[in-house]
């Protein structure tokens, strides 16, 4: 049997799901989503040494590498259904596969997604998702920024680089926001739909993904970064793989959001002037070299 | 500006289409396939080194990838609509991009597809390419070969070879079914449609294709290879890169297909016995010590 065919069949078939939303059992040339609503839909990347180390276990690299994806539905205000998985790897194994299929089952585990097709074929190790989602009644898109907006992150900064930290120190314990993001409920974003106006998630670091939802807004942004706002230190704000969300809503909703976000930290309001102002919590402004991460 | 962002918006934005059915302008999460139908969805990775060689002109590296891609919609029986395209790259340049984003256009204008959306980042050169397309009335499997079905494929074996072979002394004449995969039309595959019962498009090889549908048919297939087949040689029907459409369809509907697709040859008929025996045109059994290509 040829190798591709050999992986596929016995680590990721069994990881597929066959229902109404996904009717199709794989071992076509494509997957059918069978949906009579707006798709929200997205394609990423994770690259070996660019997105996570060479070292890492092949089971956070399949939940880290579907955690990001996914978290770009959740973004938009909707959730995951299911996606399509390519696998680049340079010499497929066993136990390579066994524990890239565990991540893959515990991921769809805790989000309720299906893995519906995809590729597996040679070169650097290099994970492609496209994720899909039912689009929401309300779109939440980056662009939808209001003059006084309150400025919300859904949980503090800097769980992501400190994952990271203790991972290069090899202390494994769970939970750990880079091994395994840990993304918004179905029922949080449903929830929180209603009241949003714009909203991204911090995957390059808050200050470039704020300037993304300012630069689509034709905004700009008075932060203020109390204790509250980073676990460790300042470096958090521009250090990304957090995976919360930043949103924006009208002042009114307040008190909506922090019901069904108790961890939801407000950073500042939305303005009509197109800079960003970051102060510190005694009124000083803060200046970045750099606002996040770029892969170049 | 980052140098994600630099590439995104003056060489991949311009790509992009917003229209009834894409309703989103890329800049957010997500983009939106508006539809009301079930949809097919198919996601492929060109590698280089593996799928094309490294010194491939970054126009024909977007060309190929995008038909090698879409190829698998036809293969369903359906059309493709449009596309997520994750670029994998070291080191973007300027010259690469705008040979890159000629490719996409090309492909576009010969398609009438668009891209919607994806996502550049750092890394070996590799290209994946999520297709979608509107779910045909009749889905077309690689499971509904019938005993008795005519096998045939769209056009004769070998151009795909052939063209890398041309490639490789640096011979870029087009047509070259290598550089530029010409795809079935539109109005051929929906044509054609009624008529098929299983179909698989040539991209690894004949017998390694046709092994896929007699699989998953749980059918046999005897073959001859006359002189109409292949256009050089025996090697062509391993050799994969063809893009041609092999399809199986009852014998009354010959005279239909042939009128649909002129160039189409016709290879041997579909059996209850599960193995696929090749004869030559004396009549004489062929063996082959590989089927077609596997990436590992």
């Amino acid at each position: 049997m040829n190798k591709e065919k050999y992986f596929l069949e016995k680590y990721l078939k069994p990881c597929t799901s066959v229902n109404e939303q996904f009717p199709l059992e794989i071992g076509d040339d494509c997957a059918i989503i069978s949906s009579s609503e707006d798709l929200l839909i997205s394609s990423d990347n994770s690259v070996i040494d660019v997105h996570f180390p060479g070292t890492l276990d092949a089971y956070f690299i399949a939940y880290r590498a579907l955690a990001v994806a996914a978290s770009d539905i959740i973004a938009m205000g909707a959730y995951p259904d299911g996606y399509l998985l390519n696998i680049t790897i340079p010499e497929p194994s066993d136990e390579w596969f066994k524990l890239f299929s565990n991540g893959i089952n515990d991921f769809n585990d805790d989000y309720g997604t299906s893995l519906i097709g995809g590729d597996l074929t040679k070169g650097q190790l290099n994970i492609s998702v496209t994720v899909f989602g039912k689009k929401s009644k309300k779109i939440i898109k980056r662009s939808g920024a209001e003059v006084d907006d309150n400025i919300y992150i859904s949980n503090k900064l800097g769980l992501g680089k400190q994952g990271y930290e203790l991972y290069n120190k090899q202390i494994l314990d769970l939970p750990n926001q880079y091994l395994k993001p840990k993304l918004l409920s179905k029922e949080s974003i449903k929830a929180l739909n209603p009241f949003l106006n714009s909203a991204i998630d911090v995957s390059d670091g808050l200050l470039l993904d704020l300037s993304r939802i300012c630069d689509q807004s034709q905004k700009g942004a008075i932060l203020t970064i109390y204790d509250d706002v980073c676990i460790n230190s300042i470096d958090d704000v521009v250090a990304g793989d957090d995976y919360v969300l930043l949103f924006t809503c009208a002042t009114k909703h307040s008190e909506a959001v922090k019901k069904i976000l108790p961890n939801a930290v407000k950073l500042g309001t939305i303005t009509q002037e197109k800079e960003i102002l970051v102060t510190d919590k005694e009124g000083k402004k803060m200046n970045f070299e750099k606002l996040g991460w770029d892969p170049f």
